[in-house]
């Protein structure tokens, strides 16, 4: 069986990881790009490891980033 | 919050697709593309309708090509 697939494109992968960050509550999407993303969140609600994980879920392997 | 985010790439696609194509039961998988997929599949154990299933699932958009 041939199938043609639409969607396998890096813009894939930034809709994913967008979508799996706009879901955790108290988060905020500031910027998505291939390598990276940037986001505020409510330290009330949730926090860097829970964020990272959600990437993570969906198939990557996210750093979080202290700030300077 | 800044995350840098491994694996935001068109193999994170190639990996994504094959894996749910080798989950099927009676699937065996030829060739994943950017673009589209060949497998060989058991027809009593599976259908081409549930093998774009499982792709879709992904978030891709999958399309069986009837046979020449």
């Amino acid at each position: 069986l041939n199938l043609t697939i639409d969607g396998m494109s890096c813009g894939h992968c930034l809709n994913t990881v967008r979508g799996a960050l706009d879901r955790i509550p108290g988060v905020t999407v500031e910027k998505v790009t291939i390598g990276g993303a940037t986001v505020t969140y409510d330290p009330s609600k949730t926090a860097p490891e829970q964020i990272a994980e959600a990437v993570n879920d969906e198939g990557y392997t996210a750093h979080p980033v202290p700030a300077k």
